[in-house]
């Protein structure tokens, strides 16, 4: 494809995404949802106005973009925070992370959902476990809820899920991978990700101060936001060559690593710009991967509601895992959405593992991460304004 | 090439470009050149660490850098302030456009530089026009000099050469690029090149003002400065698509319709750190795509020093367009660093002539443009400081 060609390609995908974007902020939802739809109507299923394929321009912009992602999400974390949101966001976060993937596991292999293999359950079960902590963070900023202690445990747990679901995912997406799945081979692959884990954390802990003031130092303009960035393409890289890993996983450890104590101000603001251009093309993309004729099948729409309902429940349940005190049915509807980390999982699987994972695989994620990221919101709005009307002292629902 | 492969080739590039630009401003030279050399250490005919072939990753990425290079110089002018810098501006960048034009042609020809054809000649003349406002900026502001009458002249003459630099520049790309060069199709060239420029520029002046206001008016995060991307790349393939011109003079037209008047230092600062990714990759590739061993052979360094000579002096003629009262030699100097416009040009040539420029005048072309980059400041800086010595008041010192 032509130079020109290639940009023709860039500008629809850079005018579809930011239109879908504003289209479902202006109805009060998730942009990322908009960005997701978008790919879908110009993708190969829809008008098939832009092609993905392994190795072409946009198939890099949308790794670059999803890098990141990934990148500022750890920025995000302070790990140092982490310890003091405690007992209860650590429970609500195993829980929702164990029970959606026991479910989904169990539901695929049972209801024989998408292909029915092990390889299939394994992996939407993974998709299952995600939750999206911008989302969520979203709905109970909206509803002016942030510093409520329902609004933290779900926060604080949504966290721990994406260092959890990273783990997961590396480990699901290179054992999925291989050839053969034996018990060594996933033990190697589990110690693979904790030695690069603390490795990166421990190395980087003493290293990056150093990096950053060298950074600070240099004179000439847009040094420092190209430093931070190549900082995350570096670990990036090195999570995929040196540990087998998905470039994300080094990308997040490199926030992490940043998070801690620097003026991250700094490296956001000016990351920003860069990642309102990169991030909106990986979620395009990973719509216009999907194949719109089959997630219009009867049969796919049957298997992701289902998996949906699974899904739901799995992190309802979770919502358990809160203290007494706190409207456990809040935290848990809290957990539900699983947004983009959802889509991060289900373009891994249609890019990476084609051969056990198949195009109705993806489009049942992907409905599941539609309807689960949709309706909280919803939800949540009620749940939150009801508990208002009734009783100003916070009740337990579930239990 | 899979995907991680280009991140890492990505990662090369990033790293070798800012660390070329930060040696080259440690030093007090443009930084652009350490990309430049960058470029050449990495590329091809150096380490062989990147390649650019047409369509692949870098030669996208860097002509959205170019793309956004010249939409940046666009916005930079006032075409109002432009018609109060008046006739001596004027004067010099016209006598600074034919003058080298004229003397490269000719020497290309008699001395049989290069290929020797008329089409290199025509090619290598077009690239001696070429006047970089952003060096000749720095330089005098660098020396406190920019409120000086000589430092305006200069930068308005700068200035009017990117807009004549940009219609030569279109006009031979598309001329030469062309089988036949008949008269006829040189005139429907030139009448194409207007047409475009003078349709845009009308139609923008009604419709931009609409256009940015929705902008401001999206409720999305980054809307805005994706807005403004979009609109460039808009421009560029419209410019490539309808008029078959580079798609570079769509984005400086862009940039140019934006600057009359709407508050572009909202765009400039939220496009900086885009830029910042981008551009450098631009000039690190002109770089990559020079055989140094081609660079090296002593007939081209013969032919690269003898062009320079040239072109240093018809830019110095051009300082005889200054009026009266100011030090023409200084005016003349300041128009001698051809800088990234000139690259612009070496870039044209090596990706789209291919045909008809060889790799001997690409590497002849980019000899020039280093040493026409490299001289300026040192002998602006003692011009300066001599006149300051020996007189308080401007002397005339050429004519």
């Amino acid at each position: 494809m032509s130079v020109v060609d290639q940009l023709t390609q860039l500008l629809v995908v850079l005018v579809a995404a930011k239109v879908g974007a504003e289209l479902m902020t202006r109805v009060r939802q998730p942009a990322v949802i908009g960005e997701l739809i978008a790919g879908m109507i110009i993708g190969v299923g829809g008008l098939g106005w832009v092609t993905t394929q392994g190795g072409d321009l946009l198939e890099v912009l949308a790794e670059i973009g999803v890098i990141i992602l990934l990148y500022e999400v750890g920025l995000e974390i302070q790990l140092a925070d982490m310890a003091r949101l405690g007992r209860s966001a650590t429970l609500v976060a195993f829980i929702g992370v164990a029970t959606p993937f026991a479910l989904g596991v169990a539901a695929v292999q049972i209801l024989q959902i998408g292909g029915g293999t092990t390889e299939t359950a394994i992996f939407i079960g993974a998709a299952m476990t995600a939750t999206s902590v911008g989302i969520t963070a979203r709905v109970f900023s909206d509803l002016g809820r942030m510093g409520s202690d329902e609004a933290k445990t779900v926060i604080g747990a949504a966290v721990i899920d994406d260092i959890l679901g990273l783990v997961i995912l590396a480990v699901v997406a290179a054992g999925l991978a291989g050839d053969s799945a034996s018990l060594s081979d996933f033990f190697w692959l589990v110690a693979r990700v904790i030695v690069f884990l603390v490795a990166t954390v421990s190395i980087g802990r003493v290293v990056m101060p150093a990096i950053l003031r060298l950074l600070d130092r240099l004179r000439m303009a847009g040094s420092f936001v190209i430093g931070v960035l190549v900082l995350a393409l570096t670990l990036g890289i090195a999570a995929e060559r040196v540990a087998g890993l998905d470039p994300i996983v080094g990308a997040f450890v490199a926030g992490l690593i940043i998070g801690r104590g620097h003026d991250i101000g700094r490296i956001q603001s000016e990351l920003r710009p860069i990642s309102h251009f990169f991030v909106p093309i990986f979620f395009l993309a990973v719509g216009a991967r999907v194949d719109v004729s089959v997630l219009l099948r009867p049969t796919v729409i049957g298997a992701g509601l289902l998996i949906t309902v699974v899904a739901v429940l799995g992190k309802l349940v979770a919502g358990l895992g809160a203290e007494r005190g706190m409207q456990r049915i809040v935290v848990g509807v809290g957990m539900v959405p699983r947004g983009e980390v959802g889509l991060i999982f289900a373009a891994l699987g249609a890019s990476q593992l084609s051969d056990v994972v198949t195009s109705e695989d993806i489009a049942i994620i992907v409905l599941m991460v539609i309807l689960t990221t949709l309706t909280p919101p919803f939800v949540l709005t009620r749940l939150v304004r009801r508990s208002d009307d009734v009783s100003p002292v916070a009740d337990d629902t579930i239990s």
